[in-house]
């Protein structure tokens, strides 16, 4: 069984208001080290068999089109993570 | 400037509504290959000067107090991604 990782940002000019609640709640808990906080998504994809180069590039395109919003997110990584543990 | 990537993905055991609902509209857009979704969360936190070890700590632990909910969601990895373009 193969698995590949699909990774989602929001656009540096966009504002991301969950990274902006994060980095103002990270100083409360005695977090001053950071100064900066984005907040994207992560997918696990899994298919039945190998992750073919047909595999990656269907999961780039669904990556462009389902699973991110391009007017405000961009695709980061789209890569084969079989041999990573879950 | 240095950069942590957190990455928090849903537990196997719990429900995953977000990953279902992708699992389900994939095969509508011609995505037949994937047979299971799961979708997590993906934080970009951004230091002044380098990740150090200790930076790296404080990481891990605001990744399993306040950007992880740990009854739910496991920590899957924490690292130094200052090298990787943003």
């Amino acid at each position: 069984m193969g698995r590949v990782v699909v990774e989602v940002m929001p656009k540096p000019e966009i504002l991301d208001p969950q990274g902006k609640a994060v980095v103002g709640a990270l100083p409360r808990l005695g977090f001053t080290q950071f100064t900066s906080v984005r907040q994207g998504k992560r997918f696990e994809l899994e298919v039945e068999g190998d992750v073919t180069p047909e595999v990656l590039a269907a999961a780039q395109q669904a990556a462009e089109t389902l699973l991110s919003n391009p007017i405000i997110e961009d695709v980061v990584n789209v890569f084969d993570a079989t041999q990573v543990p879950a």
